[in-house]
């Protein structure tokens, strides 16, 4: 199968963009990754978003017939969703959709606008919707009291501390600190998220990602086409999705997520690489124990000693395993059906040398990892720039 | 490329389940369908879910993890949305990642519960998002507004009908009658579709599909394989995609759907077919005019002629074209991310010879035909036996 390259991105700042639309935002992205493959609107042959709820955050579905026409690109358009993972499977529907000879050359775009919902309490619904509706929010159960029963679970069973998810978040910050289209760019201390105030015990205000609106877009070609856009293409050399039980309480464990051992195996199989060739990555961390879990299950470390690692240091910005050098969804922001398409293109730009202050000096092999839900959906995408 | 076929089916009745819930009801339509192939679950190695608004209607976002686990299906899971046609989307996204080599045999569904709405007002709404929420459903315009202008229009500029209108809804309901899995299986007159109320000039209560739930699923995989499954399979010969302004202001002329077009002509082209071989077809008759005018873009007769076609008897069952012998959205029912599932399922049987009293006799070709809002979407398949 002939590899699938990307070959130009774009996306807006992540904030609070009270002052622009769900269209305003992508035509934003849109404009700036043709511009940067340099090809006209026309050369689209196909066009895959992903987004998790515009029905509820902008009482409007069917934006692949809103979003391409507004900005020009008139091609064959379809959304798709897998809540917070919504973007990373645009990313692989387009894959399939080139590697089976239907296109050649396809818009890939994530975005969330979810500060059309005013109030936080309207929001954390919203997003709730992504959890077992039903056995889950229905009960009162939102995300963050979600990822806290899993953080007091892993406390729990691995005696994993406060301390050691806070390093997650201060680490974080310190990278979101040096990236321009960050939502935070402030540096935080031990101090501030461990005194922060409680969210749902043990998260803390600062465990948790932030509420965020967003664009991003990438060009995907085949790997012959690739060159004539851009000299420095950058290559998908594997993806892997996984699956899991929407709700928390039918798994047997919730203190790991097999969706990602799932999603890995698929992906680095694909990509003939082991754990170790990964150089960067950026992981879906919507709360600091999802970082944890996530470095145990794809074996950056072993399983447990997930805080400890990040306490030590080994996932700092050119440490052992730099994580997240973008900020992650902690600093970085998270606007949810977007995010996947911002990890890809902070991987694009760290393995062309063009992330600046915050550049990782070994980026031969970069990963995304993004998961929806509280983990019941997990894709996982090597990059490389096949040299 | 390898042509994909179909090899099992499965659904629910459709009609107002108020007893059952979105799960449940895929639940029925995926074990029908797994035993219909006698394929184990564990031979799923794909899922695809088509649905328009499980968000707004049921509070329930990311079903693709939902509903495959609670079937015992734990392959990797995503849903594929684009309004109305989400259901023949989530079939090509399948028949994309089968073509790549991604999986060899896939679980596509399309659903939707629309009655866990209970107002009327409030399902309006959830299905105006399928619009341009802002320019259209924001002011006012829900879709029967919609396609009452388009209705108006097609009579200012071709002198059609009432009469020939209704004789669309006549005889959907002629085959509706015929087909057990249909919301409605009574007959109506001439006298009762133009005497029933308006709902938005012209348009009147029986020139519109009904509120409906309704699960539905396909088992497909490659033709190497399918006669592992069934002595019978049924092959996808074409498939086509059009995507066009989602505002009806936008278009230079409402009396005609460019997505038709370019989704028949990529569909056609790839079947090697013209539209006088095709058989029999299942078209998107949300109202009476949105047959009219797919009858006229597909080229069954001249431009602004629809109408006349459908009053002279020409797409009655086993007449010259037989079109929608399901009894079509209008009288077998309009469950809405589900609704390109139920065609391709009607295909399938017709194909097949299974039909019962509402078989087609010529039945070598069949197409579906899916739009999605006011047609900003268009999905149009062609199937065979392949012999």
């Amino acid at each position: 199968m002939e590899k699938i390259a990307i070959v130009g991105v774009g996306n807006t700042k992540i904030g609070e963009w009270y002052e622009n639309s769900l269209r305003g935002l992508t035509d934003i992205a849109i404009s700036k990754a043709l511009e940067s493959a340099n090809i006209e609107p026309k050369e689209i042959e196909s066009t895959f978003i992903g987004s998790m709820s515009s029905g509820i955050f902008n009482q409007q579905e069917h934006i692949s017939a809103l979003i391409g026409p507004h900005s020009g690109v008139y091609a064959p358009a379809l959304r798709v969703e897998s809540a917070c993972a919504s973007g990373s499977q645009a990313l692989r529907v387009a894959m399939m959709a080139i590697g089976a000879g239907y296109y050649d050359t396809a818009l890939v775009i994530g975005v969330e606008k979810m500060t059309d919902l005013i109030d936080i309490g309207d929001i954390t619904t919203a997003l709730g919707t992504a959890s077992d509706s039903s056995w889950e929010l229905g009960v009162g159960a939102t995300f963050p009291a979600l990822f806290a029963l899993m953080m007091r679970a892993h406390m729990h069973k691995y005696g994993s501390t406060l301390e050691e998810f806070a390093s997650v978040a201060v680490k974080n910050h310190d990278n979101g600190s040096l990236n321009p289209d960050a939502q935070f760019r402030k540096k935080v201390t031990m101090d501030t998220v461990m005194n922060s105030r409680v969210i749902a015990d043990p998260i803390r205000l600062f465990d948790c990602s932030p509420v965020s609106d967003g664009a991003a877009a990438v060009i995907v070609t085949t790997e012959s086409l690739a060159k004539k856009y851009t000299d420095d293409p950058v290559y998908i050399a594997g993806t892997g999705a996984g699956t899991d039980h929407i709700a928390l309480h039918q798994r047997p464990d919730i203190t790991t997520m097999e969706s990602t051992k799932r999603a890995v195996k698929t992906a680095f199989d694909m990509a003939k690489i082991k754990t170790k060739d990964v150089d960067f990555i950026e992981v879906h961390d919507c709360f600091t124990i999802a970082e944890v879990i996530t470095l145990e299950d794809i074996g950056f470390c072993k399983k447990g000693q997930g805080g400890k690692f990040s306490l030590e240091g080994e996932t700092a910005l050119n440490s052992k395993i730099s994580v997240n050098p973008s900020g992650g969804l902690k600093a970085k922001g998270h606007p949810v059906g977007a995010t996947g398409i911002y990890q890809v293109i902070e991987v694009f730009h760290q393995l062309r040398n063009e992330a600046g202050k915050r550049q990782v000096t070994n980026n031969n092999i970069g990963v995304t990892h993004n998961i929806g839900g509280s983990g019941a959906t997990c894709v996982v995408n090597v990059f490389s720039r096949g040299d």
